[in-house]
């Protein structure tokens, strides 16, 4: 008989996710459940998706958001109902196992790290590109933490302080541009300014209804205007990768999130555009960029992998 | 007798600084000679100062520029005319004992973790704010150092990409605002404008002149136009502490280079600034801001305390 494994949950805004890997880190069976709307109700869907999978020697559950050490969620924009939720505290008492709670980003970073796109890469950084920008490093083989637990929010660095206002309060923030609401903005202002017919037309004629998805299918047709809008986003997620790039040093940049799945039209433009901004690009080996390679369960997984004691 | 003590040295600009540590990480003795200008004069220099303080177990040597792990020098915007040299190889030749090469922001960064500001803080983030801006970064009690040993180049981190040119060939990176260069930019700006007239005569009428010691003593005295230039510095300066913040959590930043001798002026503000920008600011701990406490001996002592295996 195998032991029990560690077992790992990503809670999404919508769903959540739990995954026992295999002893390959395989995950070998799932379980999902609705993301609830309250803190008890989120304890009982977690507890759920534990007994469904069987027993587990750890638990692990990432989040989005602010989590700190102690596994409480600090601040959250998906699940801001649940503030001040000690979940890693409820979460033992109930299953009366270790619990480590943490960001999904973070965990997903792990994964991708030990089984992924950064597999064997002991200085990487993973950012996820999706409504909004996440993300963890990985130094000397660690990850870090920071003091709190909150390191890798690269989404609200200010790379443009006259910039659109964020949600945040302030300026410029880097997920402003480089992330999938960053692109449908900056299609929208194309849009307004009449360079994108086709994108316009694949959103039904309304400027207002241009996502990032009628932005990468016109660009796939080859429009002139959404490649250029296509160009304008890489240069952006370029700019924060370079900035990444001056105070990590990392071998290997793992982009995930949303945006993971138009890699074939994204990432051309940004290598080129993280080539000719990089700082000392000229004397210095040059970060690899990669696309995630665990797709939406890296959360889940990265989870598991810490519960077990990993990282 | 004693054990011979690890010796640090650190080479600037202009001059070349050897220290020794007593067993309380005291400054027990110095030596100093100027910087050649060449490679062959440099290891001649640095044989010199280590024949000065007597042997040595080991020796540390920090520089300015992109060192990568292996003691070479990759790129240095003062000592340039070195690039490519083998400094730790050569090093080792001539004296017989285990030399660790690097990047000074870098040892300075371990120096004020051990014996200055950051002194028991796991995860600190140095800044040096001097002519352009350096630093170096603590996670988990580790020094990070980045795949190449390049991490903690904070002063390329573009801040506003339309902003002014760098002489590195971008626009907008953080030292052009948050430097000591950038505050007489700043300053020279505000003068062209007419508002500091104080600032001007004390740099004797020529707007061209105008440094950032004709600010700090004119918004000493009070006045009212260079408070303002200070002001929007310090702003500055906050943006990119804010930036580290989201991506790095620390629970600490010491800021350190030339403008730490600005101490009383700057940091109210930047303190302000800082609080007023951080993200999350209403729910995370807030890390803390110190001026360096070590000085200009920082890099040479991080240099000896690295030399001797620690880090």
């Amino acid at each position: 008989m195998t032991p029990p494994r560690p077992l790992g949950i990503d809670v999404g805004g919508t769903k959540c996710l739990g995954v026992v890997l295999d002893g390959d880190g395989a995950v070998a069976a799932e379980a999902r459940r609705e993301t609830p709307k309250n803190a008890p109700a989120l304890v009982d869907a977690l507890a759920d998706i534990v007994g469904e999978l069987g027993s587990a020697p750890a638990v692990g559950v990432g989040l989005p958001g602010l989590i700190d050490r102690d596994g409480t969620l600090v601040a959250s924009a998906h699940l801001g109902a649940m503030a001040g939720l000690r979940l890693a505290a409820r979460l033992e008492d109930r299953l009366g196992v270790p619990v480590r709670v943490g960001n999904d980003a973070t965990f997903a970073t792990w994964a991708e790290r030990t089984l992924g796109a950064g597999r064997g890469c002991d200085d990487m950084v993973m950012v996820t590109l999706g409504t909004g920008i996440g993300g963890g490093i990985v130094a000397a083989g660690r990850l870090v933490l920071g003091r709190n637990g909150f390191a890798g929010e690269f989404g609200h660095m200010v790379v443009d302080p006259g910039g659109p206002p964020c949600p945040c309060g302030r300026q410029g923030c880097w997920e402003r541009y480089a992330s999938g609401s960053g692109l449908a903005r900056l299609a929208r202002d194309a849009a307004l300014g009449g360079r994108i017919g086709r994108v316009v037309e694949l959103a039904g004629g309304d400027v207002h209804a241009v996502r990032g998805e009628h932005v990468q299918q016109a660009a796939r047709e080859g429009d002139a205007g959404a490649r250029a809008v296509v160009d304008a986003f890489a240069r952006w997620v370029a700019i924060g990768l370079v900035n990444l790039t001056n105070a990590l040093d990392p071998q290997v940049f793992v982009l995930g999130g949303g945006l993971a799945e138009g890699a074939d039209l994204y990432l051309a433009p940004i290598d080129r555009w993280f080539t000719e901004l990089l700082y000392g690009g000229s004397v210095r080996p040059r970060p690899t960029l990669r696309f995630a390679a665990l797709g939406p369960c890296a959360g889940a997984v990265g989870a598991a992998l810490l519960a077990a004691g990993d990282g």
